[in-house]
């Protein structure tokens, strides 16, 4: 058993279907329980009263517990902007179950309850840091929770994009990208992607190429203390797209580099006691349903 | 056996490695064999004398046979430019073998003396029409040799493509695109994509979803005289890039509906009689090399 | 509209779950609309009176129409023993769709109803079939609704099979195996190997390879009339395992030959007139569901 | 820089062509060095001399260092064989690159110097151990540099595979098989079924469905401290085969439970100091040729 949590963040996702049920809900819920409660700022309209509003940014400075209300995208924002500030995520879902967003609303006061009293499970994971190189400058800089996706600009053209590992050439494949992924990514874009299902507890980046034109180019998993760095082979026709978890780093040029590598500091998802990985991968991926008699 | 060719046109990749030996090698060589030669225009540069020299798109009205000294690439852009003047197609490599340009420069003399005296196989190809539909109006159209891509403008977002086949709802997937493929162009970007490898001459068209967000979304078969149609899920963050062969179709917007069939009238491309569609894709594949030992 | 149906032969799969429910249900129901209804043997303990039985094989000369109730399995074994006695099926479900047995138990009596006064779709297959040769002999041959699988015996090692189509080589692979499919077959188990969904009609065959060692090695969509022989490299360490459907045609030897052709003659399958494959396949393959919200 | 070398076990491929000229070579060189050298028994036919023989399964205790002479597969038996003995291995292959066998025999003598002379770098690589237990008994066990794979032993007919980790119930699927791999197995049977490049110290095991049922049953990392454990549907049709890299385990019953788990003790490859995992890679899978032009 843990500590109890008494100050709140709340975020939700404001133009979710049902989050004016379920946010006013959990809000009620934890001021009656006697929580101090900051909300997220574009959330204050949905709540009764005056609450207490901040920044999603800022809401780390205010509360030792971030309850999240929406999507496994409203979570990766959170995580990714809050990842600094130490405090662990609650993901609670509105009707529909994911990744990350594991409580689903009907059982969301109960088991927020046992959270709060400090009965959960912490799973730690890593963000990935996405640098853009421009000689030796660091010119921009991106964390992404799921993946970091290096993409053609233009779709009719491929790419070719040289990879290196730890300062050791791994190959240089013509294809529409790559995605550099974490485990928590691993069940989202790069497993469309083609790329295995890594546990999310696993101490590894999954590399998986985007439609490369050698078929042979699978993905590859490599320690999570790696250094993967990527350039472009010198090409007129394109621009690459560098994108966090969908969030895009503007300007990257063809003769940049792109180091990516692990955030050494975790964040924490926190879980009711039953939560169960493997429960919600089944749920997700349909696996008891077969297309055969 | 078939009729001797006597007026020829000649068509080369002007920045492609060894094209200014290849091309007056052939050129030379159909003088001495007393054919009439019309020349595409920017290869007039690499030959002695002064050619006769036409726009792509007109040499068919002048020669009866075209050889297509280049890459895949080049021959896909000579047989669209040239599909309605009923002219047959020959492709010359310069080193690298194409699935379309099967004849290598070392051999090109004497494997077009054979065909030139009307010693050949043909095989009849049909092009593919992407006709954008705004309303009942055909807004623009363009055909495809391999294939026709529908691709997410922006990598960092997924569309929302609905198809149907000859009137009849197919699915709706969140994907990063669809490509819809001849079986020419089931060994290029539809391969990358997962796809199967057609025979050339099999009347199919092979629908390769990209990166689906449902995984079981896998690609489909249909036959060559099937109408597919292709709308969007109204979304507000995206744009779509409709593409033939790499070469893209601008301004399509969500609300279009994209309309893709055979063409009716076939391009034939012949080959030495001892073309072996096989032995090029054992070739071109690496099939004689596994990785285990 | 077709001419009507009269004489009926109806056919169950006696272990499955709720047969003894259905069965009885549309025998009944044929018996009351004034049918003739013949039975397969094994199901008329189902079924009240004494009704008139023959084996399955024997069907097609007592009736004009067989319907099928049980699972794919169940109508692929009736498709392979009625075929050359061209007597169309028609396949209904236990409670789980398949998608030959189209037809659900709770809508079987109008669905029966409505094919037996002539409103209906046909749809016409062809099934393959593998003959053995040893020498110029041919020692035994079986037929295959969905495909013929040629597969290594023994777990622990790799068969080499050597392909070829209408006599021209087309690759040696090593692999587990090897999947011919027809297109019916391609929603079954070439799916699972990674195989493409062939359109019902489609004139093709598919060859998909199972775990092949050289990683290029994809499927392969031919012409259905082509002819596919299949042959072995020499090896002391094996012996391999040819399959029908899943009926193994036993002792075959490393040195024979086996040959795969269409059969000429199609078998028949009805629909409802309202029937669509593309919904079947949404419903089987969960083409409604994402794992990604 | 390490101790060198001074007792040397020497192993070879007594069947694998060019082997009558590598080991007298490197056998002749060892002996002119000074070393000590034991030899595997079915080798000494070609040495000159009468050289100290033993059983492969002893050598480790005659020997400081293994070099062995074939293929992958002589390594993984070698290394399977004396795991216990901590003795390192060195692989030299004959002729074609292996991904264990990294040393080709042009190069054999002087990088076989460089070694024992202590300049090389070492990589520990874990074995599965493979438990069939009958109740509560361990009625058989058995090792796997590769992979442990469990197989229907009857093609026609797929199995029921129920799998958990740790205790916690992963799935249950149809399919052909299961293959659970290490790093280094990764690369072996498990890329043929799909599976991901694991590098060859990452800290993981792969599960990799063959021919799932469940189209969405994709390959899943874990971390390698984890325990698997596999058992079956009850299902009157089948019998099971498990194998460890090849080598069947004999009459395992459906009602067995097969627990796999990482060997505690690391078994060492040493390789000269230039070795780089990624250069095999890419020239194993052919990396630096695309199919399109």
């Amino acid at each position: 058993m843990h500590k109890p949590f008494h100050r709140i963040a709340l975020i939700g996702k404001p133009d979710a279907e049902h989050i004016e049920e379920t946010l006013p809900s959990i809000y009620g819920h934890l001021l009656r329980r006697g929580c101090q409660v900051v909300v997220e700022k574009s959330c204050a309209r949905f709540l009764a009263g005056t609450p207490e509003t901040h920044e999603l940014s800022q809401l780390g400075l205010h509360g030792e517990l971030a309850i999240v209300v929406g999507g496994d995208g409203t979570l990766l924002t959170a995580a990714r902007l809050l990842a600094d500030q130490d405090i662990p995520l609650i993901g609670v879902n509105l009707g529909r179950l994911g990744f990350l967003v594991d409580i689903s609303p009907q059982e969301a006061l109960t088991k927020l309850d046992e959270i709060l009293d400090g009965h959960y499970s912490a799973d730690e994971r890593h963000l990935l840091r996405a640098r853009i190189l421009r000689g030796s400058e660091v010119i921009r800089e991106q964390t992404a929770v799921n993946e970091v996706v290096i993409h053609s600009w233009n779709a009719t053209s491929m790419i070719e994009i040289v990879t290196s590992i730890d300062g050791a050439f791994l190959n240089s494949q013509r294809s529409d990208g790559l995605i550099v992924s974490t485990p928590t990514g691993s069940t989202a874009y790069a497993l469309s992607g083609g790329g295995p299902i890594l546990y999310p507890t696993l101490k590894a980046i999954v590399l998986v190429p985007i439609n490369p034109h050698t078929l042979t180019n699978r993905p590859v998993v490599i320690a999570d203390d790696s250094v993967v760095e990527i350039t472009f082979r010198p090409s007129k026709q394109f621009r690459a797209q560098v994108a966090c978890d969908n969030v895009s780093i503007p300007d990257v040029e063809v003769s940049d580099c792109i180091q990516i590598s692990k955030e050494p500091r975790p964040f924490r998802i926190l879980h009711p006691l039953n939560y169960d990985f493997f429960e919600i991968l089944r749920a997700k991926l349909n696996w008891s349903s077969g297309y055969r008699n």
